[in-house]
């Protein structure tokens, strides 16, 4: 019940389970389709530039990025948490020059404050996070793609902590490039990460294609790309060219990781994104109210919290960590601190993919009244439970 | 019974869908530490260094390549088939000045032309394939490392398509940095790439050290890297403290490929690596013997081959892509082609890992001479099956 990694649906697990097939087989070849499908609708988009990247979500952020900004390209971050910090970390590393707005962790932008930044800074693209977990926050995207793209920008958004959960439209909201993982609303286990490219995005990627030497014929006299992107593993060119028609081998396809992605995303279209979100909302709400109930302040602002989880801070005289391993070790129950300047301060408690399920909230806040109890908290006997039954009634 | 990926073993299977833990559950971690421990066996070398990198076995080639090599640091690439040439094209995006030596595609470099080459380059790296799987050749490593050290380079080994069907002794060859992959003898799924470093590689990594804004606590001044590495995702010092004592945040390591990796791992030590390597040898010879006895051309050095993989030419007035969909279509039996100057001109037929087995080593030739017969070779009935049962008699 921690902000992710969390557990995993069983029937995704089962589908992880199968035999290989060969990465070029028309099987398999069919099966990187359908996820390509299936992954349009979920992150509610028309782009045929949608596919997944071998590796964790940060593997998604590194491939966008790597392969949209040239060294020397500004791009604004602006960062409300730690992994706004992430952006900025690796866009430099991409060789940006990145210009970094702040607000204070717990709050989110405003559309206004954002338009202002892209006015300053001039940015060839601004990186956001949609939901941090860190901060448990959800910066509203509405209206930040157009302010981009009035400005000559191109929008990149991490939404791996939110898919799934909290409300995301690709195309409404004029995103160019989004990545995610599996390992929060979608219920699976990290180590794929899908990611979808606009037409806008796609286009600057095929201005830095590469085909690589060991692959050419010799009679194909390809001349190198202007500015080569600086990670072959994470060349979206190359990736599109291994996804598309041309099936150009680059590297091997995770085939059980491809399996497991498909099944996430079958699961959440089969019950609808809307009745997810639905879901998220319901029981984030339950958490909510229950751990109030039990006398915890919740940090951040709470309109803008994800629904998937909430951040409460440790009571004063009260070990957090203590707690946090007593509900492990006895209750076997996983929560979360935070980074940073919330390392210690926060516990942040999940409740999202297969987790966002009624008795797992109820377990879960069963289980923390009575070890707030034994470390010494002043909790009403019952009170969370009962605050979250009442959400569900 | 391709070149790799290839059937997965049903036991990585099973373990790949045991449900997940919390990254820093004390199980999870203590997974980490014996999967640590298991790689430094099956690498045969004792650097503490030893850890998993989340993607592909590409994606461990460039972790090594991008922490170890500083932009315009000299790398010395010899080359003998389409995965050296690989390795020039990620060393060249990572900055390097590359330096390239060839031997025709079927050859292997003496010591003597490797030596040759090193005081030529004076290079800070050489960086070589081991098992090239496009040519099928594996490269002597005996004495390159040593080599490399006296004229002050690091060595870098990619054993991907070798690791486990072949000798590979890291720390008797004095390799300095040495990545795989599973989905060759190691019978696992791609996605997760084991990666060892010496002591002399960790310390060019603990030169290039960083630690992300949103992790740093504020007491903490962290000046930054002299030459910080240009990925996040492949920063090696990070990757580092993520798996030692300090358990510092990086990626979220992917659960299900750790378990997949490990169970690979617990299967090679249990089998015991020189039995494995018997297996695959026995294995290799009886396809040899059998595509011969077909009357198939063996392509390249056959006294280097790697003992998983035989590259045999097509017949001159066969059609290879035909037979090769035949034998999929028709017989649920996968073989390969090759890249670049050998697309289409050999098949690469693969025994290895769960695949190395006489039953599926002589139902493919079986199937093999049907196909070739209905394709208009020239095929003495019985002689694959025939000359395959010799050795294994």
């Amino acid at each position: 019940m921690g902000p992710g990694p969390i557990t995993v649906d069983p029937r995704v697990l089962r589908a992880m389970s199968a035999q290989l097939v060969g990465q070029y087989d028309p099987a398999m070849t069919a099966y990187m389709n359908e996820t390509q499908a299936l992954y349009r609708e979920v992150f509610r988009t028309r782009n045929e530039a949608t596919v997944l990247v071998d590796g964790t979500s940060r593997a998604g952020i590194e491939a966008a990025l790597v392969s949209l900004v040239h060294p020397g390209d500004r791009v604004l971050v602006p960062v409300f948490g730690r992994f706004g910090h992430l952006l900025r970390e690796i866009a430099e590393r991409c060789g940006a020059e990145v210009h970094v707005r702040e607000v204070p962790w717990g709050e989110v932008f405003t559309l206004e404050a954002v338009e202002q930044a892209v006015r300053e800074v001039r940015p060839h693209l601004v990186a956001m996070v949609q939901g941090d977990t860190s901060t448990t926050m959800n910066q509203p995207l509405e209206g930040v793609g157009e302010v981009c793209h009035r400005h000559g920008a191109l929008l990149y958004v991490d939404c791996t902590a939110s898919l799934g959960g909290n409300a995301f439209e690709m195309d409404a909201w004029e995103v160019d490039a989004a990545t995610a993982g599996l390992q929060k609303c979608l219920g699976g286990p990290s180590g794929s990460a899908p990611l979808s490219l606009s037409p806008r995005a796609v286009a600057v990627v095929d201005g830095r294609r590469s085909v690589e030497a060991g692959l050419r014929s010799d009679d194909e006299d390809v001349a190198p790309a202007p500015v080569r992107i600086r990670s072959n593993y994470f060349d979206l060119g190359m990736v599109l060219d291994y996804w598309g028609e041309k099936r150009l081998n680059h590297h091997t396809e995770a085939t059980t990781m491809l399996y497991g992605a498909r099944e996430c995303a079958r699961l959440l279209l089969e019950e609808g994104i809307g009745n997810s979100i639905a879901r998220h909302r319901l029981h984030g709400e339950a958490v909510l109210a229950g751990v109030r109930a039990l006398g915890l302040e919740v940090f951040g602002d709470v309109a803008h919290k994800m629904h998937n989880v909430v951040a409460v801070e440790v009571p004063a005289g009260v070990d957090g960590e203590a707690v946090r391993a007593e509900l492990l070790h006895d209750y076997g129950i996983e929560i979360g601190t935070s980074f940073g300047p919330l390392a210690g301060r926060v516990w942040r408690i999940g409740s999202m993919g297969y987790n966002a399920r009624k008795d797992a909230v109820l377990v879960t806040l069963a289980a923390l009244e009575q070890v707030l109890r034994r470390h010494g908290a002043r909790v009403e006997a019952g009170a969370g439970c009962a605050a979250a039954q009442e959400v569900y009634a």
